[in-house]
């Protein structure tokens, strides 16, 4: 997979890439990252890429022109048609299912904003999707693209040392995760819960669905209606609604 | 306001803190960015700071006395009492109000992990606050950390060059922005609307707010429930949903 990203400011994305498993993801050749500063790609003698909205108001707005340019460069050098990204408050909410989808893709294309806005001519007609990783306000689009390619890299087949991980994290099963507990068995008196010391692996197996399920329950129960649960799991739940 | 982050992975923060805003917050004295490496206080020789779960299964898990430690340590150095924000796909989902509470903090503590997961003390013992920036999957919480160290730092008094831009973006009027247009008029054939060249700004800003419930009312018809709308806003919607 080819992961493109069109910023200005392409010195955020260093620290990503020097990280293990993205930087392992492209060293093993499972996917490439290229970032590009799109000011380059500016028809403007003084490489200007915004300017004022029309109608008046603060702020300034991301130009048509440097987009439109950068973004058919990359098309012309992708072997197939990528998928190109907006990040933006406005888009389409960023889930789990939409990172399957996205990592099915051979090339995508992520347009990172600044400033008050995109001139709405590349929402309309040049970009495929637009995407918002959550319903709050960033000083730009970057750290929406590193949300999409990190999800999207640790998706990639050989991405993840440890296959078992990408299969038991939360949203994956479509529960929160169980409680986790590791070395000291009592640290500073607080002490691992008797059950995952017992070695009885049918009863740890059956103690972690139920706190699986009870995490979800208590925290966010909406995602509870898209999960199989068993008649036992339900009564369960219907005691805890009565409590 | 001071923001220490403890990481596995310093070094994905170098980018960030390079980039215009929060650089210039921090070059301002607004902000002070604090990333520490918590394997330097793991207590072991090897410097280890996960083992494997009690119970079994895949995966690592984080040992509580590093970050208990590391913790300890920034709150000795804090002159007012932390906040201590665990990112993980379980907490609470971040949204703009919640930036804003944040924002009235004199010091706020991040823990990012890693690897399976953390061992479920620090979660009862060390942290105020669970936070989840989404439902989807990443392979550490240092982006999470990224978006609430940027959202948080741009709502600080000062560290927006433009006092108008926090104002009028998406979410801060309860209702997602209206298209942004800027020269040129007409781009490879298309055309910014006739209104935007008029010069008659009651007839543009009556535009925009129509625009602005317009997109609301396609894309996010939740937000509306929270906006108030003048009665003939009101029967406009209606007339949309009719159709």
């Amino acid at each position: 997979m080819k992961i493109s990203i069109l910023t200005l400011f392409p010195q955020m994305f260093e620290g990503l890439f020097s990280h293990s498993i993205l930087h392992q993801a492209q060293k093993k050749g499972i996917v490439e990252y290229n970032v590009m500063d799109f000011r380059n790609y500016s028809a403007d003698k003084h490489g200007r890429v915004d300017d004022y909205p029309y109608g008046g108001g603060g702020g300034m707005v991301l130009t048509p022109q440097p987009l439109f340019d950068a973004v058919e460069q990359e098309k012309r050098e992708s072997k197939s048609v990528p998928r190109v990204i907006l990040l933006c408050p406005q888009g389409e909410r960023y889930t789990q299912k939409k990172a399957e989808e996205l990592a099915r893709e051979e090339s995508l294309i992520l347009l990172c904003g600044h400033y008050e806005g995109y001139d709405e001519r590349i929402r309309e007609y040049l970009v495929t999707d637009e995407i918002s990783i959550g319903d709050y306000v960033l000083t730009g689009g970057e750290i929406g693209a590193m949300v999409i390619t990190d999800s999207v890299t640790r998706l990639l087949p050989g991405a993840l040392g440890n296959e078992s991980s990408a299969v038991t994290d939360s949203f994956s099963t479509g529960l929160l995760e169980y409680p986790h507990y590791t070395r000291p068995a009592d640290f500073r008196g607080y002490k691992v819960p008797e059950i995952l010391l017992s070695g009885h692996h049918a009863k740890i197996e059956a103690w972690r669905r139920e706190q699986a399920v009870r995490r979800t329950w208590e925290r966010r129960p909406d995602l509870l209606e898209h999960v199989p649960l068993s008649d036992k799991e339900k009564k369960m739940i219907e005691k805890w609604d009565e409590e």
